[in-house]
C-alpha cells in the first residue's frame, strides 16, 4: 500500500496490528504493580476479616433488650485475645480490631456508657442494636472468592485487598519492550555541542520519557548513520533483543525513504504504508514483521523532534493505552482565540494552550463551588474557555519548532477538509 | 486543640502546616525527569536551530521572482554538508534538515519541480515565495533565553526542548522522603497466614504504592508492637533519617492514643489535632517537629485499611499535589443510583463507582461524536451519569471492607449536616 492515507484509514490500520501484540505474563512485587494490567485472578486465602471483631473502643456483650447494666470482666486488645465467657450480666472490655469473646455479639461504644467502678451502664438516650458495631467474620469477603480479576488495571485502591489475600507477587501482563534507534548523519549526543550542520539528538530522549511515562519499556539502540549496513545492524540487533515496538525516527522523507524502506525489507519486515495525510508526520513508515513467530511492530517516525512526538502521541500511545487499559485520552471543546488557516487536506494537529483559568464563568451550577464552575465552562460551548495557538519566538509554528511543543499543553485539531478556522469558534483538542 | 475540627478546618490546619517544608535541590537524569518540578532556568546554549536549514527535500535557491528554471550544481544532506555557492540560475539539490549554502534563501519543494538531466523547472502552478520551506537559525529559540522556566513541573513535551539545551543532568525539586510505620499487636507480615487474632498487616503497601504513585519516597520502618520503648525507638531512627513527613497508622483510637500521644511528645512533636468529624477516618492525629531546624509532619493515621487509604487521600496527598503542581483532584457531579443515609454530623465520603457507560445520552453535541457525548454527560446535571454506592458481599460498608474500596472508583461527599441523600439527586463525588 503506497498510497496516502487519511488520518483515519492509518488510525484503523495500527490498531488492527496492535491486536497482533501478544505480552507475556510476568510476576512482579506487589509494591510496583500500580498501572499493571493483572493476569491472575486474585483469590481470597482466608475469610475477610478472619473473625469477628470490634470496630470500636467499647464493651462486648450478649444483646439483650432489656438489659443496661453488665459488669466488667476483663479486657481483650487486638492481637492480645483472652478466652472470657461472655454471659448475661457480664462484659468485657474491646478495643478496635479486637477479636470477640464467646458469648459477645454486640459492642456497645465507650461513649455510649457511664462506668461505675467495675460495672458499665448504658447512657439514658442510648437504644442498643444487636450486632452493634461488630464485623462479622468474612463480611467483606469469604475464603476462596475471587477479591481481584484478572484482566484489572491495579490501582492504589486494590492494594489493601490484594495484601489482604497474602499476596507478595503478582502475575501481570508484561509490558512491551520498545526499541528505538535515531538515524541520520547530522545527529550528535546531547552532551556535546553542535558543529558546522550538526544537531543535538533529542528524540531518543523524548521517546524514552515517553515510553517510560506509559509504563513500558524503551530499549535504547542509539544514533546510527544514515548507513545502510549499519542501520541493518541495528534493526538485527534489535530482533536478537526480544522487543515487541521498533521505532526509529528520521531516514523517512523522500530523499531517504528508498533505501530505509530496503533495509527494512532486508530484515523481514513487510511494508504496511508509508506516508499519512496528517501534519506534523506525513511521512509515517509503517512496517510489520511475522517470521519469527511473533509479531513485531515497525514505526519510522520523521526525525523532527516536534514531528516524532507528535506522531507517537496520534499513533503509537493510543493502542498502548487501549491494551493495557489506561485511561483513553479525551477530546475536549473550547473556543479558538485566533483564527488558523491552512492550504492542504491534510488533518492537522496544531499545538495549543487551552487556558482553564481565561473562561467566562458558567452560572448554570452556581450553587455549587466554583472548581465546578471551571469545571462546567471546560466542557460548555456556551461558556468554553480560551484555547490559544502556541508559536515559537519567530511567530511560526513549523514541525521543528520545539519551544511550541515545550509551551502547548493540547493539541488543536483541524481537519483535513477545512482550510480556516475562526477566533471565537468552538474547536475540539486533545490534552498532551 | 483536643476539640473535634470539621472535615475543612482540619484541612486548612494541614494546608498551614504544609507549607513549612522546603524541599532540597537534588540533580536527576533526563530520562528521570517527567513529573519531577523544575528547580532551575534551563537555558538555550545555542541558536536553533543552530544554521539555515531545509524542512522540506528538495532544492535550494536564491529566490528571484522571474525565475522558473535552474541548473542542479550539487546536492546537501543533512549532516554532509558541502559549500557551495548558489547564484542566480544555480540550484543544490537539499535533503531535509540540511544545511542551507551560501546565497541559497528559499526551498523549492521536490514535488514542485520537473526534472529535466541536470536541471529543475518550477511546475505551471507553482509560484515561489521567498524563505519558502526554509528554517531560519534562532527561529525556534535563540541562545540564552530560557527555554524552559523553573517551577515548570516537566512533561514529556518539555523533553525535546531540553535534550537540544544539551541538558543531560536537571535539578529539580527532590520527592519528600515519607516514613511509614504499621502500629498494632495484631498484626503480621502479609506472607504469613493469620492465627487466631492475626491481622495481615496491609497498610505499609497500600501508603508505600501511594507515595510512589505520588512520585515521592516511601521510607519503611515496619511493623511495630503496641509498646512504649519499640515506637519510641521507631520514630527516632526515622528523625535520623531525614524524612519529611512520618506516618504511623494504628494507635489512635480511644484505647490507645493517650500513649501514642505520649510517645510522639516525647519525641518532640507538638500535638496540632487529633480528631476530624471525618468517616471514615475520624481518629487523625497530625503533629509537627519543629527541633532540629527542619519542620517535619507526623499523620497518626486510623489502623483499620479503608480509613487510612481515605485519610491519605483527603488529608496528605492534596497538598504533596499541589506543593510539586501535579494535576488538582477534581470533583464531579453525578445522579446517585440509591439512597444514602448517616446519623451522625461527620463529613461522609462514601465509597462508589461512577458509571460513565450507564448514562442518558446528551444530545446537546450531537453533531460531536460518541466521545462527547459521554463527556458531557459526565459534567451535566440533566444528562448525569449513574453513581453507585459500592457494598461489600456482607451489604455493610463498614470502615474496614476493602472489597468495596477495591470495586469503587470514586468517593461520593456526603456533607457533615445532611442526613440524607436520595436516590436521583445530584451529587458530588471525586475520583480516586
Amino acid at each position: 500500500m503506497n498510497s496516502i492515507l487519511t488520518y483515519e484509514e492509518a488510525f484503523d490500520i495500527i490498531k488492527e496490528h496492535f491486536k497482533l501484540l501478544k505480552p507475556s505474563i510476568i510476576e512482579i512485587d506487589i509494591l510496583e504493580s500500580v498501572n499493571y494490567l493483572l493476569a491472575e485472578d486474585i483469590v481470597s486465602d482466608i475469610d475477610m476479616p478472619p473473625f469477628d471483631n470490634s470496630q470500636m473502643d467499647g464493651y462486648a456483650v450478649k444483646f439483650n433488650n432489656e438489659l443496661r447494666e453488665w459488669e466488667i470482666i476483663g479486657e481483650i486488645s487486638a492481637g492480645n485475645y483472652q478466652e472470657y465467657n461472655v454471659n448475661i450480666n457480664t462484659s468485657v472490655s474491646i478495643m478496635t480490631g479486637a477479636k470477640l469473646p464467646p458469648g459477645a455479639d454486640t459492642i456497645i461504644p465507650i461513649e455510649d456508657v457511664i462506668i461505675e467502678s467495675t460495672r458499665i451502664k448504658l447512657k439514658d438516650n442510648i437504644t442498643l442494636k444487636k450486632g452493634n458495631d461488630v464485623r462479622f467474620k468474612g463480611e467483606d469477603i469469604k475464603k476462596g472468592i475471587v477479591a481481584v480479576h484478572s484482566g484489572t488495571l491495579i490501582k492504589t485502591n486494590n492494594i489493601p485487598l490484594i495484601a489482604s489475600c497474602g499476596k507478595n507477587k503478582i502475575k501481570v501482563f508484561a509490558p512491551l519492550r520498545i526499541g528505538l534507534f535515531a538515524t541520520g548523519d547530522e545527529l550528535i549526543d546531547i552532551n556535546l555541542v553542535p558543529q558546522n550542520d550538526q544537531i543535538r539528538s533529542s528524540n531518543l530522549h523524548t521517546l524514552s520519557v515517553f515510553i517510560k511515562e506509559l509504563n513500558m519499556i524503551p530499549v535504547n539502540f542509539g544514533i546510527v548513520k544514515d548507513d545502510k549496513t549499519q542501520i541493518q545492524d541495528t534493526i538485527n540487533k534489535a530482533l536478537e533483543r526480544d522487543i515487541d515496538i521498533l521505532i526509529s525516527t528520521g531516514g523517512v522523507s523522500v530523499g531517504k525513504y528508498d533505501y530505509l524502506k530496503d533495509v527494512i525489507e532486508d530484515c523481514g519486515f513487510e511494508l504496511v504504508f508509508w506516508k499519512v495525510k496528517v501534519k506534523p508526520g506525513k511521512p509515517l513508515l509503517f512496517c510489520i514483521h511475522k517470521k519469527t513467530g511473533k509479531s513485531i511492530l515497525f514505526f519510522g517516525l520523521p526525525g523532527n523532534p516536534v514531528s516524532a512526538y507528535v506522531s507517537f502521541n496520534l499513533f503509537i500511545k493510543p493502542f498502548i493505552s487501549e491494551m493495557y487499559k489506561y485511561k483513553q485520552q479525551k477530546r475536549f471543546i473550547a473556543k479558538l482565540e485566533q483564527d488558523l488557516t491552512k492550504k492542504d487536506n491534510r488533518k492537522t494537529f496544531v499545538r495549543g494552550f487551552a487556558d482553564f483559568n481565561n473562561s467566562t464563568l458558567n452560572t448554570q451550577h452556581s450553587t455549587l463551588n466554583t472548581q465546578h464552575s471551571t469545571l462546567n465552562t471546560q466542557h460548555s460551548t456556551l461558556n468554553a474557555h480560551i484555547c490559544t495557538v502556541r508559536k515559537a519566538a519567530g511567530g511560526t509554528q513549523s514541525s521543528g519548532d520545539m519551544s511550541s511543543l515545550s509551551d502547548a499543553n493540547c493539541l488543536i485539531i483541524f481537519d483535513a477538509e477545512k482550510n480556516k478556522l475562526t477566533a471565537g469558534e468552538i474547536v475540539e483538542y486533545r490534552m498532551i
